[in-house]
């Protein structure tokens, strides 16, 4: 199928009673420094810490009694198998989680403190893929994939149509970070959905680590990048680009700029200075995007998605 | 005179159009924790970064042209200092902070950031007075005391007047930190008035760290404390109870409790991990106080003054 605005809007229906309704910040002193008017969705105030719980809690509730009572089954380093965990405990139902052994304690903890069950493997993408296909056989439960998901695109895609319903004009620039693709294609289909009803248009623009820059590459060349050995301390952005998020990105996303790691930790610092909140390093991508490209973004308004806000605070990079 | 809900709805029509209505926030993992219903109202997004933008708001807005012409002056080490120079920026007066010299760079930098004129002095409090006292005789300026003034009490009391009307139910205690007083005493005023109203109580509630325990000692004594050489992290909280603070504070509030320095410390980083929100040590004081103080909190619904978010993030205590 092909994800619209109106399945977005369906998904916001079903996961509204949920979740919360982030508000949107800004800081004077921000725009001040960066040139341009920003608009920021504080995801980070969202359940679990990070939109991630829009796209688990739609997958989770759109699923029928019968194959929820299989339970469901994801791998996942970070926010998504908590977000997997605790929509599928709002149904009472099972999820197991596949980690990285070497996924932090913290990150661990928090998908076992949902009550999900937590299976460690080796840290490769093929070790992940065997334990949730052995799992799978043993249970017949439900893969959610992090990204690579109809659910979990127009659950994310709840984000922007939120933000865009908080504002009030339409942002010229929509800016979302990507690294499996799931927020940033969601956030495609509706900006350019909700533009052409006012008969306008927004730039949707992905931000994205130069320490993990597949979306960029395959983005410029046109051919997806199947593998990448990240480097960058957005640690929610170290996913390749899923085939579908990168079918849509291709066709909808206007541009994706890179941002340097000194950058992410500047822009980090900044949010949290100013708007006196606790982003994670994947949401400070987009601002640091801003401030590498200063001319992309001068006197327009942007609408900007901070995506989370699961940080160790014993480990900041300053 | 004597301060009345009434000033403080005054106040409030006076500066809402300067300031953010700031949100509620509530966290089930934090309620399970400490056995109550715990609501934060998040000052720490104020502007300034703190509440003390309502107080010195409503003391620059309650002057007329011809004093305000003059200018205002202060003296403060910290959040005091900037509120009042951004709300004289407001109105395009001129503003004059004497700060200890060895009050933080970034503190000064702040109040300067605002337009405001710093004057550094020997940090003791006859310093204090003795630069504030020259600076009137040569400007004529208007003195805007920190706390022992009315204008600051009534504006400082509309956090709790916000609080109690975003709550769907008004809540069973209301807990703001103590230092030199003026947040507790508005909201004192405020919280027993409403209650009045609704035909019900709520018992309002200071908290103060153990290393600056005057208000508590005063409290208890029926005596002010006049000087103390404070020792805590809560720098917000280093002052002593001004006057008529103290009058207010020993007639309308029901209790005092401390926290200790730890516990300040684990209760800090509890609201930065489970609300991603940047709390100051002085608004941390609060949540200390109910970890330390179980037996007065347990089952009820506590409405909390989260006062700043101005922290040096060079320099955390973990």
């Amino acid at each position: 199928m092909s994800i619209t605005l109106a399945h977005i809007q369906e998904a916001h229906a079903r996961i509204q009673p949920h979740i919360h309704q982030t508000p949107m910040m800004h800081s004077q002193q921000i725009n001040k420094l960066l040139g341009c008017e920003l608009y920021f969705k504080a995801e980070n105030l969202q359940k679990v810490g990070a939109f991630k719980a829009r796209g688990g809690c739609n997958a989770v509730f759109s699923m029928d009694d019968e194959s929820l009572n299989k339970g469901v089954i994801t791998h996942s380093s970070g926010n998504h198998g908590a977000a997997l965990a605790w929509a599928a405990a709002l149904r009472g139902a099972t999820c197991t989680v596949v980690m990285p052994e070497n996924a932090p304690q913290v990150k661990k903890q928090a998908v076992r403190g949902y009550g999900a069950k937590v299976i460690e493997c080796i840290p490769t993408m093929a070790d992940r893929e065997a334990a949730v296909a052995a799992e799978i056989q043993a249970t017949s439960s439900t893969l959610v994939h992090p990204y690579d998901n109809d659910a979990i695109i127009a659950g994310q895609g709840t984000a922007a149509l939120e933000t865009l319903e908080q504002m009030d004009n339409l942002p010229d620039i929509i800016l979302a970070p990507v690294g499996g693709g799931g927020l940033l294609s969601g956030t495609a289909i509706v900006a350019h959905a909700i533009a052409k009803k006012a008969g306008t248009t927004i730039a949707v623009i992905g931000a994205e680590p130069q320490g993990a820059s597949d979306a960029w590459q395959g983005f410029t060349s046109g051919q997806r990048v199947e593998q990448q050995t990240p480097d960058t301390i957005a640690d929610g952005l170290r996913s390749t680009l899923g085939m579908r998020n990168f079918t849509i990105i291709r066709e909808q996303v206007n541009a994706i700029v890179l941002a340097s790691e000194p950058a992410i930790v500047e822009a980090m610092r900044l949010v949290w200075m100013r708007l006196k909140i606790i982003i994670e390093p994947s949401s400070a991508v987009c601002v640091a995007a801003v401030m590498e490209n200063p001319e992309m973004f001068y006197g327009k308004r942007v609408a900007v998605i901070l995506s989370g806000g699961n940080v160790d605070l014993d480990a900041l990079p300053w």
